[in-house]
Order: structure tokens, then sequence, then C-alpha cells
């Protein structure tokens, strides 16, 4: 650990109506225990198993929430993390710095998020604040990318994102986007440069928060890496559309660069973002039921994973250790039987 | 860092209307901005400086907080820390779990915690959900040793505690604190075997969370060091009158056990808490402005100071090193110059 945090990961927690849109979301396995996903993303992150959350998050087929992998590159490097809350709908265990953000509408209404532009500027200021050179952000909201797509729209950018379902449901988020712009009487495009107003009626409280503290981190001269996929690319060009031109890392996982639906390499230069894609070699355990769950195309990113394996990268911490802490981890929070205190 | 936290230090940050009375407390120089220094330790502790507090808490003669000591200790272990909100009156910058405590009021009222039973519950729920081997509980709550007193007294307990100031103002404490029984119509020891109820009228919320917390941790059989003087002491108090047994360690400094008008030893004994005093040498450096400070009786104690410095001596870490990141964290943190980004 180091005197100040050089490196700060911060997670942007939060839900929306719109996850509850059926076949939309693979972020929980049922949909009434969807919404602690992100406290109990939260809580791994911080603790490395849940506290007050009821469940650990895992997909229908059993594929365990990305925050496995991001908790166990940290349990490797050490780095220091923060979580905020961005409407979190359930109470996580974990400690949180409010943005004072509500849990986001549904994006066929006409307003999902009324308190857009003030999540972004709390979090443009606590960006600012934050004692970080390096921040890395990251979010956890169900159903992020089509809250993604209903912002891309909005700003007239590129349609494209990905998904945590093996089999992207494109047609239907393209619908429910569309009876958003509708409900919002917008056309696409309609408000390029206005990224808090994208945010209001098309998105999710978590995209105000990340794009918020990328933008005051930025404002402090710190170097920022969005840490993951469309979501995190959606984020960054909502920063562009502030106006902040300054260089911008996007890093994700090999398993969204190699989703031809995310088309992440196009939104990144859509936005002159570098990006950085790490593959974290799970061919070479491919029996451990985490790491077939990922190689046959479930949840590809999502809380930090692509920055994580991004950092432990750069930390020369080679992938086979990676994919040993996450067997460790994986074993530890799916242990049904309660650990001793 | 560990995989599962085996030891978690939990800090309960709050405030009262108690602190403003004229005289009571050391804890920050300005009266104004007393109001931050909670909101700051629990910075100073998460990220070893500010964020959003405007400034770093200072008794009036230049004595910094006892977070300096605590965070300089954490920077040479790495132990996990929590903070909890238990009644902040500004914003702070660090992630906290949110107890849904309101601030404190005045103790000379009739009921100057109204909620404390909800805290104390919300508290203990979370203290048997935490994942630690062992919790560290600590305080930071300016004019704290007055609401223990008040508590104290309603228990029918011995009414000693320790001060921030070199010269304890115990005639000032003890006219505040018969105020205070008078306006709750209260004798003293009326409220024994009434924990929750001797907070709600003469306590204040952060005494209402560390008392929890430590009692459900107990009840989750996890070891528990109350971290700190008379306040913890008296948080001790509060579980045996909630009618647990367990085995509890009270950690507290040299300067506490040196100050005879805080009695803490025979409070210890009082609870049966496990008494462990730890003295980190300041003499060895007795030029530095910090340690000066503490050897001529200041601050003495707060933000676990005491538990931290039991934390260091158990990990056989010398108080040489201890006394060496004291100096690297007080340079840094009143460092006037403000830290490229």
């Amino acid at each position: 650990m180091s005197g100040t945090s050089d490196t700060l990961f911060a997670l942007a927690a939060g839900s929306t109506q719109t996850a509850a849109i059926e076949g939309i979301s693979a972020a929980g396995a049922d949909p009434t225990l969807m919404a602690h996903t992100p406290s109990a993303d939260a809580e791994l992150l911080a603790y490395g198993r849940t506290a007050r959350a009821p469940v650990v998050p895992v997909s229908p087929t059993g594929c365990p929430t990305p925050a496995v992998v991001t908790r166990a590159v940290r349990e490797r490097l050490g780095f220091e993390t923060v979580v905020l809350d961005a409407g979190l709908a359930e109470p996580t265990g974990a400690p949180t710095i409010d943005l004072g953000a509500a849990r986001g509408g549904d994006v066929r209404d006409s307003e999902p998020v009324p308190d857009a532009a003030e999540i972004f500027e709390t979090a443009r200021t606590l960006g600012s604040d934050l004692p970080a050179d390096r921040l890395v952000v990251a979010e956890t909201v169900p159903g992020g990318t089509t809250t993604a797509m209903g912002v891309l729209a909005a700003l007239g950018e590129r349609r494209a994102v990905s998904s945590s379902l093996p089999e992207n449901p494109l047609e239907l988020k393209r619908e429910v986007v569309d009876a958003g712009l509708a409900a919002s009487d917008l056309d696409a495009g309609d408000l390029a440069g206005e990224p808090t107003e994208a945010v209001r009626r098309m998105g999710d409280p978590v995209l105000a928060a990340v794009s918020g503290l990328a933008a005051g981190a930025l404002d402090a001269d710190a170097d920022v890496t969005l840490a993951g996929g469309t979501q995190l690319a959606t984020a960054g060009a909502l920063v562009r559309h502030a106006g902040v031109e300054d260089g911008l890392e996007l890093a994700t996982t090999s398993f969204v660069a190699g989703d031809d639906s995310a088309r992440i390499r196009d939104l990144a230069a859509d936005q002159s973002l570098d990006l950085t894609v790490t593959d974290p070699g799970f061919e070479a355990r491919d029996s451990h039921p985490a790491m077939a769950a990922y190689l046959a195309g479930e949840a590809k990113e999502g809380v930090g994973m692509g920055g994580a394996l991004a950092l432990a990268a750069e930390a020369d911490l080679g992938m086979d250790a990676v994919r040993e802490s996450i067997v460790e981890v994986y074993d530890r929070v799916t242990d049904p039987v309660e650990e001793p205190a």
C-alpha cells in the first residue's frame, strides 16, 4: 500500500427500471434478485465476499459476476477501491460515496434520469477531489448496455453495444431505444453536445456518474482509464460531448473485443479513446465453470474487469496468476457453507 | 492484502450539538471547522489525505488529529478499513456505510439521540455481516467524552472520562451531564440495563454505532477490539448492559493510560474489558510538533489510535517505524502546497 493512492479504482453502482424489461440483462439469475447485483458486486470488490447482499450474482447458466475477476486481480495487486452509490436499489454492506442519485427509471419513459445533471456535476467535483494520479472508472448496472445504446442514439453516435448474454438481444434493445426516443420526443442526434440531457432522457444514473468522474479527474490532470466495454465507451462519448478533449484510455476484455456486435474498436476510435484489450487466457483452464462461461460468451465485461486485467498486465502479473486468483475467489464466494466468522 | 479481511478496522464517524458547547472539545481549531473534523478524519484514514473536507483537523495549538497516527500505522500494515456514517454533519469524500443516523443533539436536552435504538440495531446487524475474523472498532466525534460521561451516568457506572485537552475540563463536563440528567428527568443509574435508552437520552449517535457494531461482531463470534479510550470503554459498558458477556479487548494509548482523570484501568475492569495499552515512544522524537503535542497531553487518543498502535505492536512493527511513518503522513497532510493531481 502506497502513501497516497497512485491508482484508485472507482466503481459506480446503480440500478434502473430498464433492467426489468424481459430479456434485456443476464445480470442475476432471478429478476427479483437482479436488483441486488450491483450491491453484491460492490461487496465482492470491497471484501472478497458478500455481506448484506443475499446472493452472489450469477447468470441463469451459472456464470459468476465479473466482480470475481476484478476482485481476484485486486487481491494480487492491492490497489485501492471506492464505490459510488449511483442509484442503488438495495442496501450494500460496502462503504459507498453517496452521489445523491435515485434509481433510474425505464428508458421507454420520457425522463428516466431526472437528476442526471446533478449526478454528473457531483461526480465531476468528486473526480477532481479524489486522491489519485490515475483513476480507473468502472460500472455495475443491470441493463446498462441498453441505456448506453439509448444515450449513443440521443448523441447521434454509432449505436453498437455489447451484451452479457451469449446472443446479444440487439433487436430487443433497438426496439426499446426506439420506444425511448419516441417517448422523449427525440430523433437520433438531437442531443449532440448535451450530454446530461442525453442521460436524463435516454440513459441511466451510472452513466452520469462514470462520465462525471472521468471528466473531473481529467480536470485535475489525472490519468483516466475507462474500465469496461460499450457502456464505458458511451461514458467516453459523454465526456467528449461535454467538450473535454484530454487523452482517455478505454480498457476492456478480449470478450468484448471479440463480440462483433459491440464494435468496440469503432466506438473507441469515434471518441478518440486509446483502446487496451486484455485477454485473460481462460482457454488454459476451460474446464473451470467460471472461465468456460466467459469462453462461451457470457458476461464478457463489467465491474471494471477489462481495466483490472489491464492493471494486471501492466504490473507484469502473469495471467496464470490472475486465473489462479480467480479460482480462489470463485471457490470462496460460491461456497455454500457459511464461513465461520 | 489477504483474500478475506482477517482484520477489519471500522471507524464510526459522527457529530453532535454537544460539541459546540464552549470549552468541551479540542477537535478542530475553529468551532466552525470542527463539524468537518469527523469527515476529514474519515478521508485521512481512507486516503492518507483530505478530499472533500476543507481542513486537516488540528487543535488550537497545532496538534494534528490522531487520524494521522492511525493512517501511519495503516500504511505500514495495510489492514482494510470501513467508515460508518453515524451522523456526519458535513460531506466526506471517504466511502461510508450509512447507518441512517442523524447528527446528535445537545446532551443538555431531553433526547439528544432520538434514533439511538435504530442505529444500535442497524450497526449490530452490520457488525455480524461484515467479513472479519477480528473487528477493530473506532470513533471520531467531537465532544465525545462528554456524551460518554452522560451515558456512564445514566447507566450508573463510574463517570471517569479523558479529554483531548491537556487540562481535562471535568467540572464543565459534570455540569453539562448534570444538566442533561435533569433535562432527561433521570437520576444516575436509572437506565442500567437499558443501553439504547441511555444513549437516546444522554449520548451521541457514535456510541450507539460502536456498541452495536461490537455486539454484532461478537454475535458472529468474531474477536472485537474496542480501539480508543474512555468513549470506547463506555461502548464496552453499553455492550455489557445489553447482556453480552463475551470477551472484549479495549486497546488504548499510553496517553490515556497516563491521564489520571480518565481512570481507564478502572473503567476497563468494571466492564471486564481486557486492556491493552501501547506507548508509541514519542519521547524519542520530542522535537517533532505532532509528537511534542501528544507528550504535552493533547489529543491522547481518537480515530482508533490505541488500536492501531496495538496492531502495530502485535505485528512486530517497531515503534521507530511507526514514528517514521507518522512523520511522513504528517508532512504530507500538513503540506500547504497543493499536491499535483
